[in-house]
């Protein structure tokens, strides 16, 4: 038996080509080995057909994306949809990290500016720093907003999360950005809607506080 | 703000790319819209040559995969690693539903006989009868092992689950070989190794009784 062990926990699959499908299948985030299998199983049960557009269309994340020249969102023309827009005000900026949270934010209905995407957040620990993110695009869309238009109103809402890195990406942002003679807002913070006084955590609670607002009955 | 929200449901993604990546990626199985989106945004923020190999490695799936001309299972060459190992039995055949329980058979290391992989199980409700199963090659094969040495004993295991789909294919296959003079098996039933009897069903309790083996202290 000793033999068999042997040979199949160094190839643990019968195809060298299933098991590279499994091992690229689980290099995704979340997706452990099992999953893996089960999920490349899956694909090869499907008509050959199915799968090269399966592959395709995750081949065309590397060839045919393309990200907006205004904000830095993934685009599949020079300008996103959003940019693209003449309904929306090119003079509100809108600051957050990746696409996820323009996503986000437009699932709220709740926006009429544009976006500026950042592409991540500063973190030492990761390496990331001020020139790895789109900043300088920032400062010069300001600039060439204000060059259009010397008297109009621009508005920076830096939308970054509300963890250290956001904090301090935020805070590096508005010291480029401070002398340029635009208002720089953030998101409200506090209590969610619905939330319970008596769950809530302290530092919201208290900041929750602070930034009251007036009562709208 | 109705406009916004109506082309953001209609349109859901900022990039027809990326949308039609998150939906291949969604289509596996248990892979909801949110976690495809995650995916799929994991995927663009590598470097294209990563995601070319990803999409490579689903590719050949459709391309480069071969089944095994003696029982079926997934290979890269004309016979899969089991077949081709001089050290396996070839006239124990293990008749199982799939190429995951060949995985899960050979994770034992328990047995050193070959396979034969139905590709399916009988299931009326899906539209799976006998013929879209490999059971004529399973006839067929016996008969070849039969006509290369007639005085030998064969050994056919029928592993399938012990549902009904498994227990109504075990009798249909069991039927079609019944006349060829081979000796027909299948997995033991009974209580789990390290069971509770306060735990176990009537069922399987019952049959484990019925099916009791010498104890050997």
């Amino acid at each position: 038996m000793f033999v068999l062990q042997k040979m199949y926990s160094s190839e643990k699959y019968p195809s060298r080509v299933l098991q590279e499908a499994v091992e690229a299948i689980g290099s995704l985030p979340g997706v452990g080995a099992r999953s893996a299998l089960r999920l490349a199983l899956n694909l090869l049960d499907r008509p050959a057909g199915n799968i090269h557009q399966f592959a395709e269309a995750i081949g065309r994340l590397a060839d045919d994306v393309h990200y907006c020249r205004n904000c830095r969102m993934i685009a599949d023309e020079e300008l996103c949809p959003i940019c693209a827009d003449p309904a929306r005000d090119p003079r509100t900026l809108c600051v957050v990290e990746s696409i996820r949270d323009v996503m986000s934010i437009e699932a709220t209905g709740q926006y009429r500016g544009v976006y500026h995407v950042l592409g991540g957040i500063i973190s030492p620990i990761d390496g990331i720093g001020p020139s790895d993110l789109h900043i300088k695009e920032l400062v010069d869309r300001i600039r060439q907003l204000q060059a259009a238009d010397a008297a109009s109103d621009i508005e920076i809402i830096l939308a970054l999360s509300g963890d250290v890195e956001g904090e301090t990406t935020a805070l590096y942002i508005y010291r480029q950005i401070e002398g340029l003679g635009v208002r720089v807002s953030t998101l409200a913070r506090g209590l969610g809607f619905g939330d319970d006084l008596e769950y809530a955590d302290a530092l919201t609670l208290g900041r929750s506080l602070l930034a009251r607002t007036p009562f709208r009955p």
